[in-house]
């Protein structure tokens, strides 16, 4: 069963109709697992297969996918049994014939074929050829690209949704603890990850943990120029820097936060830096409050920053939530100029200061809920540059 | 540096050369992260963001992505550093433009916009709008669908790569040790899990873990008559059968194995189940040779099955090695009825009979390799159910 109260459900499905009658949707066909999971309580690594939730105005919603994985969807959907509909096996990585002919089928069967149709032109789980499987099927040609029509609902966190973002908080913490106890020179970075891993997963008193959309980066040295390469055997050394962009995670709810770790004395380089991005996030936060704009914490970050001599020029946060791989951030939302978003209560976001010097990384991020008042840090975490 | 040797890069591109010219390709744009790895080394969790290799038959290769994981591929990438090349992060995840539109710049900056032009469909990373963005800002309207195309350059390994496979092959047996010693009754399975993922990335001697691209599936009890639900909090229990579908990966080649533990004295159905897996397995087994087809491997399988009671309406095995998330499987051969591709000395599959009853699941399966002679199974995990 879905861990979400019928309540809930009911108030998500009304706000996508209501989404939906706004852009004269009839049938939106849901393929970003993260929006099938906040829509109908499903659950399951079968997203590598094609697989979609489709919600129309009058009836319940329907899981459609592989047949195998219907059976996981009759454990974890609200919807009832016969609103789950599996398809033959024989359709799976089968360059003969594709799935998506048996949605169109599905949907003729049940009279929805006719209408405006919805998809979700930019989801990973959505291919080129699953789109032309599917207009290539069905009688219309009028597609109505609803990319990021639910991810938007989701961005006002219910109060049950905040309760599982401060439990994945609990999670993170726990996991930054663990990297400053075990982290020592000579360590093999994989048996560093294996720790990290054991403490993500095993997570806090009653706060136990799922697993990350993205798994942990810890670059060291020269790598860690770069912000997404993962491990190898390679030891920990005396003298250089590793960054560590982790999340913990608690039923698909991420909090991300990212510390960076120095063993050995910093140079001074990376203290200044460190003091600039320190400076830079609580000019940032002073902003993050309801009523202001996603852009203007990125502006006064960034005018903080460029003061105190650095520059930065991706991104500086996004909007954070229930998620699945390959990416923990909501797309909705991002801390960049001209994102003219308004901040309201219970959003949440990444406030992901990093920046990268010529020879390491300093990231000291923060994941944040915007308040009645203005903004709570999620992690108690100790912010800065840890030396060991 | 790519962890491939310069002999082995120029056979992976000439063969991929030698299939695009069959199809008279003159650009090939590939976005499958596995593919984008097997040809030029690169290897980061960028793929959340649009990225691609183009290959083509003249110049070398060329990665292009996000500017900040361009840091990222020219620390990992063969080519030349003027042949990576980074779009503005203005572009990421922002409704208001594409990246693909700078693709299709860079393809008309150096002169390939012209040519024929193929490119993934069905694939994670080629999402309908991307494919809508390209086909919009490049002159041609004749896309070649190259799904699989590279895939299929993959089936056969070199020996550096079954060296991988089998270092992944000591890693899973590590694991699947370590489920046996740890299992018991109360554990909650989110601590076990924690201790699988320790044992997967800490791996065994030189063989270090890299991460899965499937998370250790471990559902137990009634969850365990769905094939992909994840972890909970829940205890073990005694009585209940759980099984265990995981992989050991070393450099991102993956040697997935499932078994199946039941704590206590299972019922006499999981034994007469697990002997009906267990014969059809070597039924399967005896067909694994040079030569044969897929199908024959499914047929002779599913035959004993059929014997001894049981049907299986699913394929039961697919080709592995190199790969990134949603999915350890290389998306080219299936073992099912009508799979005529021919085994070959070098293929490597992973052979996965699975039984799910009406009150939990029977998995026992094997990761193998295609001999000259016949067939080796990579892992010496015991076969069978485990008791405890």
């Amino acid at each position: 069963m879905a861990y979400f109260s019928a309540e809930e459900y009911k108030a998500r499905l009304a706000g996508t109709r209501r989404a939906m009658q706004e852009r004269d949707i009839d049938v939106l066909i849901v393929t970003d697992p993260s929006n099938m999971a906040w829509l109908t309580g499903y659950d399951g690594w079968s997203f590598y297969v094609h697989q979609a939730v489709i919600i129309t105005h009058l009836h319940e919603p329907i899981w459609w996918g592989r047949a195998m994985d219907a059976l996981g969807a009759l454990r974890t959907v609200i919807m009832a049994d016969d609103n789950v509909v599996g398809y033959d096996d024989t359709y799976v990585q089968n360059p003969q014939k594709h799935p998506m002919e048996t949605l169109a089928a599905l949907l003729n069967e049940r009279g929805l074929a006719a209408g405006n149709i919805a998809v979700e032109m930019d989801n990973y789980y959505y291919s080129a050829a699953a789109h032309a499987s599917l207009t290539h099927a069905l009688p219309t040609n009028n597609f109505i690209d609803a990319t990021g029509l639910v991810n938007w609902q989701r961005a006002i966190k219910s109060p049950a949704e905040i309760d599982c973002m401060r439990k994945a908080a609990r999670i993170v913490e726990h996991m930054h603890r663990t990297i400053v106890e075990r982290a020592e020179p000579g360590l093999r970075k994989n048996e560093l990850v294996a720790s990290i891993y054991a403490a993500a997963i095993t997570g806090v008193d009653d706060c136990w943990g799922d697993y990350p959309s993205i798994v942990p980066l810890t670059p060291s040295g020269m790598d860690a120029t770069a912000p997404h390469l993962t491990w190898d055997d390679s030891p920990l050394k005396k003298g250089e820097c590793t960054f560590f962009e982790i999340a913990g995670v608690y039923r698909r709810y991420h909090c991300p936060q990212s510390r960076t770790l120095f063993l050995g004395e910093p140079p001074d380089k990376y203290k200044v830096a460190e003091n600039a991005v320190m400076e830079a996030v609580e000019a940032g936060l002073t902003q993050a409050k309801p009523g202001n704009r996603c852009e203007d914490i990125a502006n006064a970050f960034n005018q903080k920053l460029n003061q105190l001599g650095f520059e930065k020029d991706s991104r500086c946060g996004y909007s954070i939530g229930l998620s699945y791989p390959p990416d923990w951030g909501e797309r909705t939302m991002s801390f960049r100029r001209d994102d003219q978003s308004i901040l309201q209560a219970g959003m949440t976001f990444h406030f992901m200061p990093a920046l990268w010097l010529d020879d390491g990384g300093v990231e000291v991020t923060e994941p944040i809920l915007i308040t009645d008042t203005g903004v709570e840090c999620l992690c108690n975490t100790p912010r800065g540059l840890t030396i060991k």
